[in-house]
């Protein structure tokens, strides 16, 4: 379902404001409720020692697809915080770029349980390359913290 | 244990080919038998939205500690791939640098376990901030792939 | 897609020598290529302090679960080890059973992942209570180790 | 550090209530601030098919040592609930018993994580067969359990 343009302006705000993001040259595709997608085009400043992108930016953009599926369901004044996410890495991540869809699974008050996929798209056609599962803690203004 | 010279090379030359670890300023500090430790000054470049370093980031330079600290028990023209890891962030990353080791737990001949843990360091005090557990899968020769 | 009569046989044979599986109770309910059904009636003995199915016992099938879907999909002679998974437990396990779903996400040589869920049924309603990602090692004939 | 004799009772009448840990023939075997130590004999009634002890048994006593450290920390009237956790299974798990150790990590307010590790002993000697993180939630009286 589509978000109302407000909600959806504080996902880009937010997104907008992660530096290491840009560092990497991802941007927002995606944003519904409890549904989020973030691409990233390959490039060589991103990649490994054996020419793929990095499993810890494969990890990256599944974070924070995932952090922001949570997000979208939030309060506002509400900030979102990742607790922990493990992900299995499939295959190779090579291709023209790479898409991560995180949605939420488990909608909770403190804890927002996400799964995040990461697929590699090359010649129109799409390969799963990566699987996250992630807990995203639900910060209320108290934190000092938001969105 | 330190390492022989020529493998604490093939470490220092794989993590140079790195290039996503040069965007985000990552350095390697330490190459032990089985221990790699991996240093990240802060830099606004690598934060997310509240100014912490990225969740994303911190995941990447826990999982190429492991990483090496994998490499440096596998035998000559093997090669490294991550299958899996996860990462508990503890405490907000926020600091002068951060710090993570990398150390193997189980030296398997087709699968090695890792545990990293990352500290970030702040007017000479050492925080944890976050703890991983990996596996690092060794690929022979007929991989195509090295280091 | 339904299995061989003579592969569905293996499976049912191996999962009726886990004599783990037969001390909580739980059974196979559908033997699908790549992927398995795994059933556990409520009964006070495999509950934790509240009353509820313990994670262990929840963790229990969903490996199970996993692992034989990734069986399914091993060649005769091939055995099944547990690498790794993780767990998120997302609400109370209870209601008159839970049955527990692995499939197989990436069928690899070496690893197959899969993704487990697990739900309680209660007066005919499903609920899904947790999720699972795993890594299913593929042991030759070598390893001394059948099914 | 050895806890007050009552918060030692509150952690052992919980373990008492575990029907599902009298099941597997687990007991406590130490109760320290923040660390707990649980056995587990050897039975075949806990194996899998081939005769090692299941890894859903594994990580059942292993969730188990995590979740009494954790409660150890905890203010009286509060309740622990595993959130997730993930284990990686290094080596068979056979011999005379496993010992799980859980230790936490980082004492939070709202979560604790917590680091397991089993060990197998046979002859005197041990051998570390598992490790897990866990993430431990800490449920105040208002959720209506305790302990």
């Amino acid at each position: 379902m589509s978000l109302h343009p407000q909600a959806e302006q504080r996902i880009r705000d937010s997104f907008s404001r992660q530096q290491a993001l840009t560092l990497i040259g991802a941007s927002l595709v995606a944003v519904r409720e409890g549904e989020i997608e973030v691409a990233l085009p390959y490039r060589p400043e991103v990649t490994q020692q054996h020419g793929f992108v990095h499993g810890g930016v494969v990890g990256m953009i599944a974070d924070v697809a995932c952090g922001y599926a949570a997000l979208s369901l939030m309060p506002e004044g509400a900030a979102v915080l990742t607790a922990e996410y493990k992900i299995n890495l499939m295959a190779p991540a090579k291709g023209e770029r790479l898409v991560a869809i995180g949605r939420v699974v488990r909608r909770g008050r403190k804890l927002m349980v996400c799964l995040g996929e990461v697929f590699a798209e090359e010649g129109g056609k799409r390969k799963q390359v990566a699987l996250m599962t992630a807990s995203m803690m639900v910060l209320d203004a108290e934190s000092g913290l938001r969105d």
